[in-house]
């Protein structure tokens, strides 16, 4: 899954370049990562990946994936965004059609995985249950994070995997560290592992609307090499739900599987300081910088030199033709400067 | 004297265009804005100036006078920096070949006049005594500041002009303080006014060695138009000092012409900051910004878009492909931040 248009990470991260196009703590970008990450290993035996992106993201996933030899079963355009059941519906269907008998690991392309082979041990445990259930990834806790649902553990199935208590919204402060103290709670970190089968059955049963119209723009989908143009109608009629809250919350069939694989969902700057490396003074710094003085702060210059002073817990980003400053306490707040700036833009045109 | 190279203000001021070049809170550089203060006016008759510059800078000089239809009697090119008591000598000799009986007004480009009315009425009350005496512009302090030296009056002369009583160094704050509430203290500026003749007699009897290497310097050059090509070899010998060390301090003649004027010589960010338009919330903004929640700060965007959340007293600008970040009350440390820079430009390539 290839279709973040994320902007939490602006100026860097773009509609038209989203963070998972970037490079983000590796010389590869995201993208490139989350397909190396996926490779023959460990008695594991991937097919080539299916990518749904944005229609407009083409060319940009096509010479990505072509940079590290990678060549993908399919590339899927959305022609425009319509979450996630319906991608897990067309991505079940592409992988019974073209792999009869595999199971589909459906993941986010904006992921960081810092243990890959964790990663795909956690996945080789958790086939067996995959056959017969729909197993999401929880990535076991080491803070009272606020900022992600959690998974909790009920009945214990095989090999480490976990039925599904219940799925929880992101909790206050208060209720994390709870979940933290009381353990059997883990992120849902949105990484899910099936037997297509059992994933169009469940889609079926629980949102027959959904499943209806998003393989009805598949099967209407004009087809060049491995390129599939959604039908632009159909699909713009599907529902626009997470897979969430259509299957996952509905299913009797969810189970868990607790992993402890160093990832991360990068959803603002301060996470990715958080990520280091670290120099002496806590700071986290990219491109060409020089800082004085400065403690605990997140610099980053593309194309740019960053000078700063006397100063911590900052954020600077100087990116594409803009530069942010703001303490990394409210690096939450990225969105709302963008809305700010598009709309002085908007103001400055007469 | 549009010689300064300072980079106080970098990276908007940068050696290959400095301060004077630019302009700062006005439509108009500080070059054009010097140029046209001093124009006919209240009963003066203000000759075409003679402006005396680093050789690098005669385009842009030429340029940006010709911009606001300033025709200069002379524009003589330094090949390197020699300080302003060898720009004075010069200045005197060539306002004695070219103007016989005038007197000269020796000032840098680089200062800032609120009030060129009253800068002007304050130069015709002190020409009675400048016939006789080197008069220097005393600024009458508004605040304890630290960064400027000061100049004590003496003896009461004509027209509220005083004898000078002593130039003081750069006061510590405590200092500073006591000459703002004794009174009688006023700001160096930096700004003379005097007989050609009495200038280049009191430095002949206080440092002829530097107006004899420097006059020599004038008669070897070459001259193309009113271009005047200092000679390189006889400029390099001239001493490097102060007009104020090698003259003002030393001789029997200083006088101060105290005024008000809006004057400033803007050498750091803060004191850009201090001379506003400012918004609500204390801020200073030029070009492309956003700002939520910020206080007391001074944002500047050239060619790019400057988004900040949640700070106060911040300094951010950005200008010619860098940034910088600092605190105001740290404005001093901008030519460390470039000294910083040009050292990791260097070590980047081997």
């Amino acid at each position: 899954m290839s279709g973040g248009a994320g902007t939490r990470l602006w100026p860097l991260s773009t509609e038209a370049k989203p963070k998972q196009f970037h490079a983000l703590g590796s010389a590869l970008t995201m993208l490139q990562e989350t397909g190396l990450r996926l490779c023959d290993d460990a008695g594991l035996a991937f097919a080539p990946p299916v990518i749904i992106c944005s229609m407009r993201h083409l060319d940009e996933v096509a010479s990505q994936l072509q940079a590290v030899s990678i060549i993908p079963s399919a590339i899927v355009l959305e022609p425009l965004a319509r979450n996630t059941a319906a991608v897990a519906a067309i991505a079940a269907q592409i992988v019974a059609d073209q792999f009869p008998g595999a199971l589909a690991l459906l993941l986010p392309a904006d992921h960081v995985i810092q243990n890959p082979a964790a990663f795909r041990a956690v996945i080789g445990r958790a086939a067996a249950t995959a056959r017969k259930r729909i197993v999401t990834f929880g990535i076991e806790p080491d803070r009272p994070e606020t900022g992600f649902g959690y998974i909790q553990r009920g009945e214990a199935l095989d090999d480490g995997v976990f039925k599904v208590s219940r799925f929880t919204e992101k909790p206050p402060l208060a209720l994390a560290q709870h979940y933290l103290d009381e353990g059997g709670y883990d992120w849902n970190a949105g990484i899910f592992l099936f037997a297509p089968t059992v994933m169009l059955a469940e889609m079926n049963a629980h949102r027959p609307d959904i499943l209806k119209a998003a393989l009805s723009a598949l099967s209407a989908a004009s087809r060049e090499g491995v390129v599939i143009y959604l039908d632009h109608d159909l699909f713009a009629k599907t529902p626009s739900e997470s897979i969430d809250v259509a299957v996952m919350e509905a299913t009797a069939l969810a189970a868990v599987a607790p992993c402890s694989v160093g990832w991360a969902d990068i959803g603002s700057w301060s996470e990715l300081w958080r990520m280091g490396p670290f120099d002496g003074a806590g700071n986290v710094t990219r491109g060409e910088v020089f800082a004085m003085d400065t403690r605990d702060s997140y610099l980053h210059a593309d194309d740019m030199t960053i000078a700063v002073v006397g100063v911590s817990d900052l954020v600077v980003v100087a990116s594409q033709g803009a530069v942010i400053v703001l303490p990394k306490s409210r690096s939450q707040e990225v969105k709302a400067l963008l809305a700010g700036v598009k709309a002085l833009r908007v103001a400055d045109k007469p």
